[in-house]
C-alpha cells in the first residue's frame, strides 16, 4: 500500500484541509446527509443553476419570447457552449457544438466517418466497437449498419478479439469509449488512434466518462471524431444536451444524414434544398431544448475554472484512497476490483464486483451513500474531485464495510429491483 | 363580409367578455405592452412553469439526484407526456412518446416507413414531400435518401406537380405538414391519407402547426405516422422536446435506425445487442433533457383543460376577424392574403405577403406587436385562442395600418436583418 495514502479519518481531514480544489465544493448544492458517488452518472447541481433557470424562464422565454433567439443569443448557444467544452477536451474554438444526445451525436459521427470512407475506400464497411462499451454505442452502430444494409456490419472486440486482431482491411471506423462506464478503465487515446489510422480506419471516441474527469486531448491524439455527455462530470443537469467534435482536417468535408434546419448554411432563407453550414455547425439538426442547454454553462464554467492538472491529481488520490481503504478491510469478502490499478489506465471511478452487488448498493443508498449499480454485480463509485473530499471517501468505505461485515444487505427491503439504479 | 364579425373595438370587447375561453388567458404570463401573435413559433409561458422548473431543479436534480430516475418518474416522462399529447391529436394511450426534436422524429418516422415498404414493396424508394414544406422536413428527407443512396430519392410536389401526379408506383412514403408554416393552409388529413394509401404509399404527417391549434384525428384519419412540436401551440418552452406517433397497426413491426438505450426492451440489462422495446417506446433513443421535458406538461395540461371545439371556434373567429379588419382598411396597399378563406383549409395563423414585409414586421415589433416574418415577404400572425382576444386582434391590425398608411416601416432602423425573426 502506498504510505502516502491517508487511511485514518484524521489524515483524510488533514488532506482535505490542504486541498487546493476545496473551494469548488461551495459551487455545488448537495443534499444534507448524502455522500454523492454518482457524479459519473448525473453530476451534482451547481449553485448557479437556479439563477440561470430563472433568467431563461422569466426574462428570455417569458418576456423576450420569440425575440430571444436574437436578443438572448439562443441561436449561438450550441457553438458558444461548444467552445467551452473544447477547452476541456483539447479542441479548438469552432470545433465543437453542444446539441442533441450522445447517442445521436455518435450516429452522426459514425455516419460522417462512413461517408469519408465511401470516397477513400468503399470496401470498408465494418464498424468496430467494444462488447463492453456502453450499450447505446453498440445499438447505434447496429442501427446504422442495419439501415445501410449492403454489407455494412458491426464487429465487437473483447478479450477473444482484441483491437489489433479486429482491424482488417474491411474496417471503416472504430468507436471506443475513452473511459469504460463499468470498469473505469481508460484507453490511451493517442496510441490507439494511431493504430486505428495505421489500419486505414477512422477513430471515434465517446468521452461520456472522461470529459471533465480525466485529461483529454482530442487534437493532440489525432482522433477523428469525439462525442460526449454534459450531465455527468460536467454537471449540466439531467439529460442536458451532449457534444460532438470533428478534427479540423475533416470539418469542411463532413456530411451526416440528420440534416436539419439548424445545420443549414442559410437557415432563415427557407431554401428547398439542404446545404451544410460551414464546419461543425452542420452537425446541428433540429431546435434544441434551450432551458436544459442554457444550464450546461454553469457546470462548464466550474470545470474551466478548476485547473485540469489539480483535478486529475485529486481524482487519482481519491481513487487510490478508495482502493487502499477497501484493501485494508476486504478480508474474505468476495469483492473484486475491476478498475485498473495503473494510473495511466484509470478513469475517475472505482468499481467492484460483488455477488450481492445490487442489494449492497441498496443498503448504501439507505444510509445516504449514493453510488450506483451496473449489471452484472458491479458496485460503481464515481469520484468527482470538484465536490468530493478524502473524508467523504473514508465514510463511504466505512459504510460499505459496516454493511458487508454485518451482512446488512441481506434484508428483504434491499432486494427489490427498481427500473433504474 | 360576414356581419357576425365584430369590427369595432367596442364589439371586440363585447366578444371578449362573452368568450368561454377567457379564463385560460390567466394561465399564461405575458409581458406588459405586448400583443403576442407568434405562438405558432414559440408559445407563451404558462404560469405553472416556474413552479415545475423549481421542483425539477431543486427537489429532483438537487436533492433526489440520480434517484430521481425512479422517485421523480423521469424514466416514465416520455410516455406519460406522450399520453397527454395523444388526447390532443386523436391517438390512444401508449401510442405517442415525447422525445428529441421534430426533425429527428421525422427521420425516425420516414426510416420506419421505408423499412415497412422494404418488405411490402422494395421497388418503392421515393419520399414525396412539399416544396413549400417547412424546410427542415425536406432536408431530413434528403438526408435519408442520400444516406441510403441505392436509388432512394426525394420528389417535391407543388403547383407544377400536384400530389396525385406525384404518387407513382415508386413512391414509398409521403411526408406532409398538416398546416403549412408559411401560408397557414391545411390539408384534409383523412382524404389525403386515403389517396396516399390507394397509391400504395404511407402517410407521415408533421403536426408542428396543428397540434393544439386545430382539430387533429390521426387514428380517424388512418394516418401512418405523425410527428410534431410542443413549443408552438402547446406552449412547452423554447425548444422543448417533440413527439412522435405511429398507428397501432404498425407499432409492433416498427424499426428505426436511431436505436439508443432508451428504446431498448431491457435498457438496464446492459445487453450487447439491440432489441426494440414494445410499441412506440422504440422511437426513444438517448437520454432526454429532463428539465425542458418536464415543462411540457404545463402547456399540455392547459390545452387539455380547454375544450377542443371551443378552441377551434375561437381560432376561426379570430382569424376571420383579422382578415375582415384588413379587408376593411387595405385600400391600395400591396398586401396579399395567402391564407385560405375556406375554414376547412385554414390553420390557426394568418399570413400576408407585402414587398416590404421584413421592415413592416420590424416596425410592428417596435410597438410591441409580435408576429413574425418568413421569406419571401411573408408577415405571419399566429392566432392562439388560449391567450388572445378579439381586442388584441383589433389593436394588431390597427397598428399594422398605422404603419402602412403612414409608411412608418420606411425608416433605416427597420431595415437591419437579424439572424432570426
Amino acid at each position: 500500500m502506498d504510505p502516502a495514502v491517508p487511511l485514518t479519518p484524521e489524515a483524510c481531514m488533514a488532506a482535505d484541509a490542504n486541498d487546493p480544489l476545496r473551494r469548488f465544493r461551495d459551487e455545488f448544492i448537495l443534499p444534507a446527509g448524502v455522500i454523492y458517488l454518482d457524479g459519473n452518472s448525473l453530476g451534482a447541481r451547481p449553485a448557479a443553476a437556479a439563477g440561470v433557470a430563472s433568467r431563461v424562464l422569466e426574462q428570455e422565454w417569458g418576456t423576450g419570447l420569440i425575440r430571444s433567439w436574437n436578443t438572448a443569443g439562443w441561436f449561438d448557444l450550441p457553438g458558444r457552449l461548444g467552445d467551452k467544452v473544447a477547452t476541456l477536451i483539447g479542441a479548438g474554438p469552432g470545433e465543437v457544438v453542444v446539441t442533441d444526445t450522445t447517442s445521436l451525436n455518435l450516429f452522426k459521427a459514425l455516419a460522417a466517418a462512413l461517408h469519408l470512407q465511401k470516397s477513400a475506400d468503399p470496401a470498408r464497411k465494418v464498424i468496430v466497437t467494444e462488447r463492453d462499451n456502453f450499450p447505446t454505442d453498440i445499438y447505434i452502430a447496429e442501427g446504422i449498419a442495419s439501415f445501410l444494409s449492403q454489407g455494412f456490419s458491426v464487429r465487437l472486440i473483447d478479450a477473444e478479439l482484441p483491437l489489433e486482431a479486429a482491424l482488417g482491411p474491411d474496417v471503416a471506423v472504430v468507436a471506443l469509449s475513452h473511459v469504460n462506464y463499468r470498469t473505469g478503465s481508460m484507453w490511451d487515446m493517442g496510441a490507439t488512434s494511431s493504430s486505428i489510422h495505421k489500419a486505414g480506419a477512422l477513430a471515434v471516441w465517446d468521452l461520456a466518462h472522461s470529459a471533465g474527469a480525466v485529461p483529454v486531448d482530442v487534437v493532440g491524439s489525432a482522433a477523428d471524431f469525439a462525442v460526449g455527455c454534459t450531465y455527468k462530470y460536467l454537471n449540466g443537469g439531467p439529460g442536458s444536451p451532449a457534444f460532438v467534435w470533428a478534427h479540423p482536417r475533416h470539418q469542411d468535408s463532413l456530411w451526416q444524414p440528420l440534416s436539419g434546419w439548424w445545420g443549414h448554411a442559410r437557415p432563415f432563407a427557407m431554401e428547398d434544398s439542404y446545404a451544410p453550414a460551414p464546419g461543425i455547425a452542420r452537425f446541428l439538426c433540429g431546435t434544441q431544448p434551450i432551458l436544459s442547454m442554457a444550464l450546461v454553462e454553469c457546470g462548464l464554467d466550474i470545470s474551466i475554472a478548476a485547473a485540469a492538472a489539480q483535478l486529475r491529481e485529486k481524482s487519482l488520490a481519491l481513487t487510490d484512497l478508495f482502493i487502499s481503504l477497501v484493501d485494508a478491510r476486504r478480508g474474505e469478502h468476495p469483492l473484486e476490483l475491476i478498475t485498473p490499478l495503473d494510473h495511466a489506465r484509470r478513469g475517475s471511478h472505482v468499481s467492484y464486483v460483488h455477488p450481492e452487488g445490487h442489494a449492497v448498493m441498496q443498503a448504501l443508498f439507505a444510509r445516504g451513500i449514493i453510488g450506483d449499480y451496473r449489471e452484472p454485480g458491479v458496485l460503481r463509485f464515481g469520484i468527482t474531485p470538484l465536490y468530493l473530499g478524502h473524508l467523504d471517501v473514508w465514510h463511504a468505505v466505512d459504510a460499505l464495510f459496516d454493511i458487508l461485515d454485518n451482512r446488512l444487505w441481506d434484508s428483504p427491503e434491499f432486494h427489490t429491483r427498481e427500473k433504474v439504479t
